[in-house]
């Protein structure tokens, strides 16, 4: 059983990356969600190592001090951050492990572990996306406008990442991201092993 | 529409890398195989711009003084090489070109295009090589003892590529070399047009 690949999701507010990621998991079966841990309360239904892996200050802040996050921030009150354990552990077992995170989040996480795959989800145009955020009839004239800003920088980040994931039809984009994934297997770098032992034999032949 | 994607498919004599190409071109429409360029005679039945492009050894030499050729090599008496022209065309009208070409080929493409994608195909290990060698039942002991020492050769240049494709089952070794390529169209270096404008539209919307 090989080791699975970390794969990093990031991309505009309103460019779909929760329902792709939920499409995903619900069609495969060999994806796992990384789980954040936070400081912030638990809400209604929500359960410790489910939604969250829910922890004190005092508790995250030993997380940080024993190199045990991957990446964490803080905002306004809290910290979050992405526990290094379980993402380790589900890729040992031989699951695709992803995680949602903004951008300044992917750029640590690549520093950290430089095999992860970065996708960066968009829509076709960026018109789409201020049509998306003002459709969902949930957010002011204020944060859109705010969350377009957010967008540009973001879109200054782009060129970091290692594939650019239009989202245009919901069902193409789930099975692009999923293939994405699974070719990557398919790289060299992530299979020394298999080279190793087919030089060997090749060696050991002739 | 996208510029197409230069793909080298390289690997073991014997690991089947003819069947996937043909499998893969009847399979789906649009890939084009490369076509050489060669000094040696036409077979029967051969076309000049089906089989090969056939051209006498002053062309040849000429097409060399003018790089009109990606990469050539000399066998025994007769020139092969890789026509420039013919792929740029097939690329620019948006079709994937495949080119089976061995080690030292592929290494000289990748010099000049570095945008190529290298493949390179094995069996699932190197008994599996011999076996197939051998259960051809056309080569002598002579030959297949010459071409392990080649394959031996060839599995210390397999870390040179950029995906290995083990061919176990064919259906499935086709459909995997599709969905390579295919996702390799999503790379955040193919896409920098993309990015261009989506930048440009973020900037311009907030």
């Amino acid at each position: 059983m090989s080791k699975g690949i970390l794969t990093v999701v990031s991309g505009f507010s309103g460019a779909g990356k929760g329902t792709v990621m939920k499409e995903l998991l619900k069609r495969y079966d060999n994806y796992a969600l990384s789980i954040s841990a936070t400081t912030r309360d638990p809400r209604p239904g929500e359960e410790d190592g489910r939604e969250y892996f829910f922890r004190t200050k005092e508790e995250f802040e030993q997380l940080i001090r024993d190199d045990a996050l991957i990446e964490y921030a803080q905002y306004v009150e809290n910290y979050y951050g992405t526990p290094r354990a379980y993402v380790e552990q589900q890729l040992t077992e031989g699951r695709d492990v992803i995680l949602e995170i903004e951008i300044q989040g992917a750029m640590k996480v690549k520093q950290r572990i430089p095999e992860a795959l970065l996708v960066f989800v968009t829509p076709p145009g960026v018109e789409e996306l201020k049509r998306r955020l003002e459709g969902r009839g949930t957010e002011s004239a204020e944060v859109i406008a705010s969350r377009l800003k957010r967008a540009a920088e973001e879109a200054e980040g782009m060129d970091a990442y290692d594939y650019l994931l239009v989202n245009d039809v919901l069902e193409d984009c789930v099975e692009e991201l999923h293939q994405i994934i699974q070719c990557e297997h398919c790289r060299v770098m992530r299979n020394a092993e298999f080279i190793k032992k087919i030089k060997e034999e090749a060696q050991a032949l002739h």
